[in-house]
């Protein structure tokens, strides 16, 4: 089988043996959403080669403005019932004709008055259940973090913090952009300028206050350019997660090894044990909902 | 004398005689910054027809980058430091000669370890005391808003949050902004979206989750998409203004109609007491500074 994550910004595909081990993996710069009736095409080329005729995707693919609109399933939401809620898309008359093309739903937590969403972090959360089926705490960071709790094997609740596109916009777009070096240059990260970040989110003022900090520590010299970008993440990334306490240990961190090492070093400095896993755990969540 | 308040995107003037009383005002959208030796021309040309000898101004004209750099005073500074501290720009051989010049510092509060600083509010705040001297508590709404606490007629510290840039921010590059009007459109202002946004601040999560909720709360139809600024700015300057309390009623608002009314109606859900006056505190605070 095929498995693939195909988000807002890029694809990512697996192909599977009959016991879930990558045989292949593949990668491309190829955001799911705006393609409409081009998207089985595009979705054919990326795969090319691939051959295999069992297609399992999640992600934004199954979003409004995606391949096919696959309905959010509402929480407590366990495998058993991601699996049977995969929507078969038809390929009758499209590139991918022969095959069978099916998409995980997205899940819905939040209250009825105030809603929260995810798509993708589902199948990464079944694959990390079929690995600790006593997982309780998952923190996916990115774009927009997602922050789910577990109960008894079931998705319980989603929680979503807008920390990623909120540092993008900080630092590209804000006054504090001045007091930093241009994005094009490339970035070494200073892990203490990101301590002290986070350290700073437990104080009292709030985030809108903290950020003029930024401002105010390069005015007077106390935090260098190099440093401002490390310290406005450590800011963010520290309210992120100071909102989240208390939390059930060990938190199953998922995400790549950047992003995953500054949330570790942001648990570590709040003194919460976690665990890093990589974002192959779609791979192997794609092949558990197929069981 | 010449009152001027010239900040990082417009100039203000008033004319004002021995009593303090404006006979004429003026208006343009000239910042302070970045015009270097040019600055006295182009204020002479601001001041056209004007031909008082006296010119008094506040604000970012002070600033490193503006036309003479104003060291800030630190706090507590009185209306009187402020009236010490006046420096003097020469105006020999510039388009102003024959005039005096003088530019009102900035003020710095904060730690050490984290200073905060503000100019051209200090001027409006000086025209504050003049009127109200048991002020305690002020709030300047804006781009960048400060918070000011003052103590035996003398500021005691500010305290700045980012709250309109941040707005701005989301409202226009932000994944929220597909779910609102395109900025281009005229705004109509939600009272109860805005309502709603401030009572949203209040409850657990953290801004960067309640965020998310312009979202989602737009994905399942819960906040139309003209309601959705309003709800967003609600949110910030809820979480802005619950960052200070408790506050020393009544706080005392210094800003423009719409940005005031706003405050006042976040104060008014919170139980706040409020008084709101115009900017022209400026002009008056200028004039006492010269008594």
């Amino acid at each position: 089988m095929i498995a693939i994550d195909w988000g807002s910004s890029s694809l990512r595909a697996w192909r599977l043996d009959a016991n879930g081990a990558a045989v292949d993996t593949r990668r491309a710069d190829l955001g799911a959403l705006g393609h409409g009736a081009a998207t089985p095409a595009l979705l054919a080329d990326a795969l090319q080669g691939w051959d295999d005729t069992e297609l399992l995707l999640c992600g934004m693919v199954g979003a409004r403005g995606g391949w096919s609109d696959a309905p959010y399933l509402p929480c407590p939401a366990t495998p058993g019932a991601l699996a049977q809620a995969l929507q078969e898309v038809p390929t009758q008359g499209t590139a991918l004709q022969g095959r069978r093309a099916r998409i995980v739903p997205g899940v819905r937590g939040g209250s009825q008055a105030l809603p929260d969403v995810m798509r993708g972090e589902e199948t990464q959360i079944v694959g990390l259940l079929s690995q600790c089926p006593d997982a309780a705490q998952v923190c996916l960071p990115g774009t927009h973090s997602k922050w789910v709790s577990l109960q008894a094997g079931a998705i319980a609740s989603v929680h979503t913090a807008m920390t990623g596109e909120s540092y993008a916009l900080y630092r590209q777009h804000s006054m504090l952009a001045r007091s930093m070096p241009p994005t094009s240059e490339p970035e070494a990260f200073d892990a203490d300028a990101f301590a002290a970040g986070v350290r700073r989110s437990g104080e009292p003022g709030g985030l809108l206050h903290h950020l003029f900090g930024v401002r105010t520590l390069g005015l007077f010299d106390r935090l260098g350019p190099a440093q401002a970008p490390a310290y406005l993440s450590g800011l963010l990334i520290g309210h992120e997660v100071r909102a989240q306490l208390p939390l059930r240990a060990p938190v199953h961190l998922i995400g790549g090894p950047t992003l995953g090492a500054r949330y570790r070093q942001a648990f570590d400095l709040l003194g919460i044990d976690s665990h890093l896993h990589g974002e192959d755990l779609a791979a192997c969540g794609l092949f558990h909902l197929t069981r």
